[in-house]
């Protein structure tokens, strides 16, 4: 049977440099890098042994696969500059849809990560869900046998789908940082580490993991306390954008019970 | 020197038991343990080889230390009950006052366990943060004696600090929690499971340990991908609670960069 071997990268920032990582531990061959910055492009390609490509047609169409994981506004205009002629191509966008990259032909599909990438990090890539779409099952099995081998978890999701995996995924992972950011911000301004707020957020995401959250919810709001919620409101005063956060979720957690 | 060896509680919920279970794991005796539900008493009494005792005037003052664990709005009400004698006596909340506890005398102090605790798991107590506060130096000194035999992370914390700890905690482990549900909730909408966004949640909470929140915010909003969030808010349509929080969310975080 057909397997890939060969991968060509189109984009060199955190998600095409963890996958790079991810299919060369995985026994692959990364053969071309492109990016609009050649100094990223060649980066990536020292690191994984490839050929740094400066321009978008040097994209050879010998590749088993060519993966283009780039920002969703320049997906339309990669898509419009490449040849790949029989090449299987994917992208890795949680938010768009396959079929932009019809325009390629009919070996196409999507090899989404749902995890958060960060240059600082390294990410345990056999615990990241990956999620596959294409538009032949000969191509689906293709990408889960590539999944598979860098992966425990693979599950088959179609466009639309993937677009509300994408939003629970802000949720669960934008949101809940830019209340981390709050709670940073509250304990710098009283002389306080954030180091100690550490287990806290540890702790509750690990709990996510085992109790069901919309069971597992806590806290003032959720227990109707009314006179804590108002003396930290009272608190956050000086402080429109946190005080109207804080006074919605608060808000949205006591009606939870009611509606129930 | 003095130490604290025998300890008495009042209250058997979530953090009571948590720490009844660490004061014997640390070589503590529990001597007896009171709660208006005297079911609840026994139970709690029976795991930490304690008396349980189901009139509050029945807490001896032989113990070293008398431990109030029981909701803001009934502390209070236990105080105002409550005989210690000379015992020192602490209570572990997070938002009252240390001053409340003043009608016993001038052995108080607090007790408070930065962590959320849920009968379902386990915490392991070395790694929670104790903060602690008393009304003399001794005591101060005799409750850090008790912090360091169970956790490595003890802090001196003043009760106009531990309301801001507590503030903070509601943006890092409260609100965190009730995103997760929203996530959760569409997923299972859209028949999809919420296993799959576990490895980000988690990853989202450790990356919090190693890089400040307030750099490491990614995501439609901070990138000002106003496409997306409008698809997003579109598809939040059926349901005014998300929408509105998945409005003022992503307005704050556009605002971040704007106002840096």
């Amino acid at each position: 049977m057909k397997e890939i071997k060969k991968i060509s990268l189109i984009g060199a920032g955190n998600v095409a440099t963890h996958l790079a990582k991810t299919f060369v531990d995985a026994g692959k061959e990364i053969t071309q890098v492109f990016s609009r910055d050649f100094h990223r492009a060649r980066e990536l390609a020292i690191k994984c042994e490839a050929v740094p490509v400066d321009i978008i047609s040097g994209i050879s169409q010998e590749a088993d696969l060519i993966v283009i994981s780039v920002s969703d506004d320049a997906l339309v205009e990669v898509v419009g500059q490449l040849k790949v002629g029989n090449t299987l191509v994917v992208h890795t966008s949680g938010s768009v849809s396959m079929d932009v990259l019809k325009p390629l032909g009919e070996n196409i599909g999507v090899f989404y990560p749902l995890q958060t990438f960060s240059k600082e990090r390294d990410i345990r890539f056999n615990e990241v869900p990956l999620c596959l779409e294409a538009g032949s099952m000969g191509n689906l099995e293709l990408l889960k046998t590539l999944a598979i081998s860098i992966t425990e978890k693979n599950y088959f999701i179609d466009s639309e789908q993937r677009k509300k995996l994408h939003l629970a995924a802000v949720f669960a992972c934008n949101y809940p940082n830019y209340l981390y950011s709050i709670a940073e911000k509250l304990l710098e301004e009283n002389g306080l580490s954030f180091e100690m707020m550490k287990p806290l957020i540890v702790e509750t995401a690990e709990k996510a993991k085992a109790i069901s959250p919309s069971k597992a919810q806590t806290g003032p709001a959720f227990r109707k306390d009314k006179k804590i919620i108002d003396k930290h409101i009272r608190m956050l005063s000086d402080n429109n954008d946190f005080r109207e956060v804080y006074e919605l979720l608060s808000k949205k957690i006591m009606g939870l019970t009611s509606s129930q």
